[in-house]
């Protein structure tokens, strides 16, 4: 089983911008701790970051084959890529939408996602740990799933 | 370390209400799946399920001396309860929303939650399997942890 | 064939509360005109009132497995009580809608009914007679119905 | 007593357009139907049908002296015929609204009616029955009823 | 394969009204083109134009059993007229929406259309030459084609 | 010079309907007082009432090459009617829009008209007297009006 | 008979100011056409233009008992004092709203006005002569009027 | 003279929930300073709190004809419960409404307040003192108060 | 301790202006009745009315030197005089809003205060009561109290 | 004549995507089909497509001096590239606005197009047929054709 | 070149009023720097503050003839005043507006500036310098400047 | 001190694009007017252009380490690319927002930025000379600057 963990724009600051709002861990580290669970679950993981929404479309397209499941955190484009809420919804295999702070005491436009609904499931305000909860729910979704 | 499991309206059906909707599994399997892995993870569960908002309020207020975290899943007062957002707020152990279903494939009215701001992190979609997911994420909360 | 009559918030008062709005007949004096009905019809009636959300919620729960049909009157519950709407849709009974007075000519807040898209149909703006339409609907409803 | 039965736009339709939506029963089913209940109620009855916006204002003009309550269902008109509200407005006679389906359950726009605020009372969602469930509101609407 | 060619209120003034938004061509030279080109494509047509909506219903029902397609511009009735838009849905055959003018670049409510949802597809902006176009496509929709 | 006195839906009921909004005074009455101003200014007037909006916009047609002005009630056309909208529009001589009553004391539906951009000007709340000054309004337009 | 012809902020520059929206008629123009039109009706006039929303409502105050009507152009103060609104509604005398332009062909902000709710009757598009009409309809309102 | 002081959801934490916001006043602290400011007065007081819409709202019926006034704080109920709307609206008694925190301060959804519209008066702001304000107000109550 | 005792635009007409919504008590009989309770307080009172937001944002600033806190009845500017808003909010001293009537009960435009989340608390809905009700908070006031 | 046809995101899977809603045909088949129609009509063609915003803008200013016509299926981009809009501003050819589906019959978002402003035309809900009316209507369009 | 710098409400208290907000530069210190850069550029200045927007209006009015720009920072009459927007756009000079404070990152309604639509540009953000920046921006506009 | 000119999309065709609104100078005679008042004010200058977000992105992560303050146009990108507002937030130095023309004077949706909310300040409507302006703020920012 193989799983991509997508990261979206400003991702690759992680640690490094706002710690307050989003933790000191950097992406780095949450690859670290991904890959000691995935060793652990038996899975696969490969890892992609862009500031460039085609370049994540592209990804999502190319994950269409060689993926079981995808973890994706789209960063800013969870407000407003309709692009990439396509890509999610032309591909069948499942993708988990994870975001790191609690999106819903921030500013106003940070509460509505346009990826959520074709989303397999969403996990969101445990930080880091976030991503761990979601390569268990990946690793868990039944075969049968489907995304919408 | 102690966790309290509410869940709200309607739940006491999960397994008979629109199974095409929240599946066949029964809140009493959900109950022995989580018992299972608390006992894995070596922490103590207590399960309280009512159709009163009042009920629910009281019982939160109970936690406080008495729990660490809550895992809750406020079925449909999720969209309308402010008494249950302001209880929630006023303990001050983490509170972690769970929803089965995708809330955000649905009507429109249950992408609002007044619950969330409110809340330490949020996991939907994956059917009962978020429970479970829950319960690790309320493990692993930093003792430092502040709901808001 | 028994049919459950279902009143919530503030009808206990009726007669009493705001005569020029809701009229002069009280809950008794509508319960004997749909006994009368009911004989006439050769159909079973219970009848019950509460204040509470979650009492309404348990009944129409245990409603399931000994009602054909529930006539209901949701008070102002029928504005914003989500959980009452789901424990509509949850069960497998119709629900018919009844409202005294005719609610598009008072209170913007009465013109929307978080009820109305899960019940099987509505009467208002007649008064205590639309309690017995309601009764001679819900005896008339086709075996096949579906709630929606 | 005469009673005029009055349906709008695309009604003539009935029992061929969408049965999914409106059912397989015709507008001369409904009103043979209404006939019986009518010979057996003792009151008379005159029945009209038009796509034209003003052909049904004028016979709402008309009915003014000839009628003592219409049953209207005014089809798509509901949702926008300003015209054909202050034409119900106008005359001193009850009218009664009728629906077929749920109008709920369906696209947003007809879930607001700017008939319903002048109508003596609606009935919705009970198919070709809301007809005859109208029929008897209109016989026992009290002398006094004022539309509004 | 015969085709109704269908047109609303105040085109009848084409190439007199507002050139300076429409145009100068007349709704007769249209018909001439139009004219043209069906026979090369071997296709017959009917043309109809009303300023009264009850008129332009009675014609799309009247167009049910007689004709393979519909070319229809509605005029102003495109941004309020549902009672037009439930004709088009009550009809089985397809009904092609056509505009002279980029409905996008003038007032705010010439951007919504209530017909738009119920028909086969739309062609806008191109000005007389939208009915040519709107005619082969006519004549090319597959024969298994539904309108919603 | 010649002008023409246009009225909508519900207005050839004016005195007998709700003459507590609309006052006593009947369309006649109307007529016959405009006449005697007519005769003291030196014009001609045409009336017309319709409760059909296609014969309105007819009519409007029809007074392209006819009248110098139209002094114009649209009724409840005023909040919807855009294929109205469209034939002022559409003709070259300016169209005065009147309202018996304040229409900002009322619903708020009423407050919105779909004519006012396109009428030369409007007069509203001063009951009959408002067609006199209409009349007056429409005598002294400058030859060089523009209607929009 | 003593009316008060009351204008808002920038009116003073009338004639001055855009003259392509407000034309090149000065407040003095204006009052001197006034005047005559007054001789000819037999009542007196008194002017007053302020820039000063305090100043405005101190005239209206002191109109109580000296005018018998007033005739008001409250220029942008129109879309928001609600402050001269009171004072419009807190007089006991008639207060007839006049704009120059027609108002509904300009910004958004300028079709919505506070003052409307509590004037006697507006007049609106007319330029210069919308006062003369005014003031022809002031002398005109029945001694029984009511403001609201 | 008898005073009813009733509580809604949370406020039994009162003093132990969010200091920062409510204050470290408990609602014993506050029953007692109000029982001192009673006697003073010559009036007498009762107190409830309950975390449960339909516990608020039997007290409320109860309260009818055993209290001349209500003082209620009804906590986040405030803002949704047209249950207790209705309730205080039924009762023919004068209700007072309190808010301890400045309700305009804080998040959107508390600036309104559906009871308000059905209550005597407001005060809010002032902490505990609200409550000794609204003690005052209540025993001040001209006998031929209505509520609305 | 001095306190000022602002009034805004209208009030002058108090007891004057429209009764039956303010009551028949004017502004000098409030003065009054404030005066005797100030004696029994120990404080000292001022008083200003103005119709000019300009003068009262003027006394506002002047207050900040003079006076411990101030009584402010904004009339109409409460709902959009931003500039006064930002006067309050300037100002190191407590600002008290005191409304006479139940400003829920009215129009729409009168729920919304820009006064209200700079003030100290609010008071409303007790008539002239209510600024003795003022008056005693003001009183009571902590001196470590902070506006926002 | 050289026409540029431009396609969006996800526009790549078309036949492997969601074939329910955008049909099997896939992008090389509607290529074909399009350089055949463009052969019988004499025009040259030239494609492309890219997941890349930036890309696309590009490609757009390049068309500039080498194209007389684009026709542009902008997928998702459709509904929130104000970039795309401008650089279809910023070019002078006229660019023709495809779209496969019924964007009507979708989402809510899908209905909104930011391009069809600043479009010459658009052609939808044909499926891959509407690329050949859209090389058609760009065939036709004549030369003073301005896009705004 | 004259250049007037007009100030609006509240800013009288500049540095002593929020000074986390505002800064702690006095409106006294800004008149020095600006004389000083005025010198260095050779253009003479005027200075005017008023808490009315009466006086403001005024001497906009005034500035039409003896000014060649305005430097304005409206205060909270930013939010509101379409009375000073009126004046703005009605002289014939450009109008520089000039924020302190990043109005977008305060209050919701500090977002919206009723007079930005008719000024020559807008600087805010840069506290005290903004006035400096706004004073080049003056001086160097072009001769042919219109402000809309 | 090291300066970064960033440019969003469509900007590269300045002078080209639509000249009416954007004016005739190019991109390229920016960056020499710049590069003079940079020598005269001593700070070095970087210039950057493009059509791709995430290339905007990247280079504004890069600036973080290299650069005092940016001066950044978004161009279109201004109203939605939150990925860019994340991007600004997320880096330490100020950046300073321009736009050529007057946004508010145009379409709607160009008076919202989703950037101005975490820029240091803004200059607008001045046309090639805002980037001057830009200039100076940047080099004026104290050194104790905070973005938010």
């Amino acid at each position: 089983m193989r799983i991509l963990v997508l990261n979206g724009p400003n991702l690759n600051l992680l640690g490094l911008r706002e710690p307050g709002v989003y933790g000191a861990v950097t992406l780095d580290q949450i690859k670290s701790s991904m890959l000691a669970l995935a060793g652990e679950l038996g899975v696969e993981l490969d890892f992609f970051q862009s500031n460039h929404e085609g370049a994540l479309i592209d990804r999502l397209h190319e994950a269409r084959d060689n993926f079981s499941a995808v973890i994706f955190n789209p960063g800013a484009h969870t407000h407003y890529s309709y692009a990439l809420r396509d890509a999610v919804a032309a591909i069948s295999i499942p993708v988990i939408e994870v975001h790191l702070s609690n999106i819903y005491t921030r500013e106003e436009f940070r509460r509505h996602s346009v990826i959520a609904p074709v989303a397999a499931g969403q996990v969101s305000g445990f930080g880091a740990a976030g991503y761990l909860l979601a390569l268990r729910a990946a690793v868990d979704l039944k075969p049968e799933y489907h995304s919408i």
